[in-house]
């Protein structure tokens, strides 16, 4: 990363103040000459200061912008190039259309008494998606006998603030392509923004909706978030225990109705089955979204009426317990989850899994070999998480290299460390490769158990 | 990005050479005295000096290192948490086993007359990949009537040296789960070395032969470049068109043949059917790509041999080139494709975008709408590309934004622009979204294209 080398050049030196010595005894003599020779003996010394004041201008300029021979080639071209890239981001995301007259308005123009949608109202959507479903039976809502997944993820369209962020998003989204493609999932990566009232974390209710009605096909969707990692490969959504339900989320009774507590559930990895009630509930759950006043206003009710919940604008997280508590008509089809970590908060995780591979193995899902590690505050993204960055970098390391671990077996690999890139074999190669893909492929496992 | 602030300050203003009036007036007083005043007078001076250097200094050092309050606590905490990333960003990449012999091999210890081989020989693929396709009839290598299909890509474990490279190999894997999600084909993101000799363009080597002995269920491996980009988001492969040949790759007959040119095929997007040919070829191809002296002077060899190559080590690229106008045995299988853009450099197509939304249709494939659009050569993920930065970084924010807008047409969305990470609304919002779903879903209108 070549803009590390402007930013640590030392203070330049600065010349000594001695003048050079030919000027200095020409002055003396002439000093000797009287009231003549004072002023010239004052002249002399301005042109001394100004010498000394343009040296030391130039040393600055060089310290500064590079001028001189200073930086090698190199420098200054990665210098160019670094500042060639960053005028092209600054270009992408700064991007205004001056003919679009959504740029121009900053003010939102939500009523705070009105009711927020998120689109047309729609009533009937379990008939009409009944009856699409009987009509297009090349698109059936199950695949290979299981109800039909789509997993929703996705992180902000220009690149993160820290460039580290994007590293592990990729990592992140790699680590989700394995999982879904060992357990036949579809996955939606969104990069757009589809509401601009409804930003940041609550980007996700205007996706989901739209998801859902464009893919009638798709009996569950599965939002995670993009700092959520899949840390048991082996692991399967028990769907038989939520045939009566239609959300499934992790999260605790007891902290949500005895003590509405702001971390109740985690609305960084749950399921909505695609059908009425849940679009009712995203139309129901809206409403704190809306960026601006709405969204402030309805922090302050948030922060008065849950548990532990620090003073900030509306997040979904809260809104979304906050619905639950107060209208509790909709727990009828809400399955609180906590007997696996579909979502695991990583703090308490990510030092034991050594301890994990020792003791237990995959499919487990829960403390014994997490489902799911969820790196909630590290925002490696952004400017500032809530923890010092080494933690959060390393750990996230480890859960994504404990996981690899687990889809390498089938090939014959594994890390060297869980900090380490590099892979070693734990097998050696064989002229009959079939015998390990019997053994090692995880799909292969799954089809065992559930017959 | 933080970095910025502190590259472009500019020089420090310097006080200015005048002495306060009130010292001057003190020192002509004392001059009027004789020697002793004289005396005091050069004092005076060489006081103003020093307070003048020492203010230059200080000013110096606020400039460099933010000493004082120029910096703002925010600029001083993006600047420690950058040393902090950098730190372990540098402690990953420099991950060495100190047990490990494998990391203290200098030279690799390859015989220059040695066949390098992937891996122990296999001589039976066929049949037994039968075998067992037979009898794990719940792993059947088609699906819904086509044959199946991994698309394998990666890149390397760690950061890359450039920080627009990670955004730029997130935003292709995106566009690759959006293309695969939409054709059926699963994916394989690969991030690890498995073998420290094929290094480089040459890791696609090994691991396309893992991923065959490895996943029996799969018909076609199709490897494709992390810079390569699906453009065209309904043209499907013509399979058909291969059913007796196990290599797909474009090309031009006239080139390899008559030319022996180095560019006559495209190493970036390429179909390999699992089959004993397959792994054969793979054996033949192998052993110019050993890294270190095997591979320079295999390089020289190419050079020799390829009409327009430059001087470098052997690439992955014109070793098949030379295999294949050398052995021309292998070619009554291998499908010189370039009926439409398997792979499409990318100079001669990203201006025409807008010409093509307005002429041309999705689905076309060729040079009306590329199937493939391949950034060769510019390399985000590196420090050095061939092409000016700006030029591909906003071509490739082009490209991914005009396959994106054929993604959200489901949705009801497009680009505002073809660099713009902004989006709009392409219809309205509606109560009945299933006349859409019909109409916009591309998979709907491939079947029926096939019926």
């Amino acid at each position: 990363m070549g803009q590390e080398g402007a930013q640590k050049r030392g203070p330049s030196t600065l010349p000594t103040s001695t003048a050079p010595n030919g000027g200095a005894r020409s002055a003396r003599s002439l000093l000797r000459g009287g009231a003549g020779n004072r002023q010239i003996h004052k002249t002399l010394n301005n042109i001394k200061i100004t010498i000394l004041c343009g040296l030391v201008t130039i040393l600055v300029l060089r310290g500064t912008i590079g001028f001189g021979s200073l930086s090698s080639d190199n420098e200054l071209e990665n210098q160019a190039m670094i500042e060639e890239t960053n005028r092209i981001l600054a270009e992408i995301r700064s991007d205004k259309d001056p003919d679009d007259p959504e740029d121009n308005q900053n003010q939102p123009t939500i009523n705070l008494n009105d009711t927020y949608t998120l689109g047309a109202k729609i009533s009937n959507w379990d008939e009409e998606r009944s009856l699409w479903l009987s009509r297009n039976q090349d698109f059936p809502n199950t695949v290979n006998g299981k109800a039909r997944i789509l997993l929703v993820t996705g992180s902000q369209p220009t690149p993160c603030d820290n460039a580290i962020g994007d590293h592990y998003l990729l990592k992140s989204i790699k680590n989700k392509i394995d999982y879904c493609r060992i357990h036949g999932i579809e996955i939606a990566y969104n990069m757009a923004h589809l509401d601009k009232e409804l930003s940041g974390y609550w980007a996700k209710l205007p996706l989901i909706r739209r998801l859902m009605l464009s893919h009638p096909e798709v009996e569950w969707i599965w939002w995670m978030d993009s700092d959520a990692l899949f840390t048991d490969m082996v692991f399967e959504l028990p769907l038989s225990k939520y045939k009566d339900h239609n959300m499934v989320i992790h999260g605790y009774p007891d902290l949500l109705f005895n003590q509405k507590s702001w971390i109740a559930l985690n609305t960084g990895s749950f399921l909505f089955r695609n059908c009425q009630w849940s679009l009712d509930l995203l139309d129901d759950w809206a409403p704190m979204g809306p960026r601006g006043p709405v969204r402030e206003e309805a922090g302050k009710i948030l922060t008065a009426n849950l548990k532990g919940r620090p003073a900030f604008e509306a997040d979904d997280q809260s809104a979304l317990i906050y619905l639950l508590v107060t209208k509790t008509e909709w727990m009828s089809k809400v399955f609180v989850e906590n007997s696996y970590f579909l979502h695991g908060y990583w703090a308490g995780l990510v030092d034991r899994y050594e301890e994990m591979m020792e003791k237990y193995h995959p499919g487990l899902g829960d403390e014994r070999w997490p489902f799911v590690t969820h790196f909630v505050g590290c925002k490696p993204c952004g400017s500032y998480g809530d923890y010092p960055v080494q933690r959060c970098l390393s750990s996230m390391e480890r859960a994504f290299n404990f996981a690899d671990n687990q889809v390498l077996k089938l090939y014959g690999f594994r890390h060297r460390g869980l900090l380490s890139p590099k892979i070693k074999r734990i097998r050696n190669e064989t002229a009959t490769p079939l015998q390990y893909v019997d053994q090692f492929d995880i799909r292969h496992s799954a089809q065992e158990t559930s017959n």
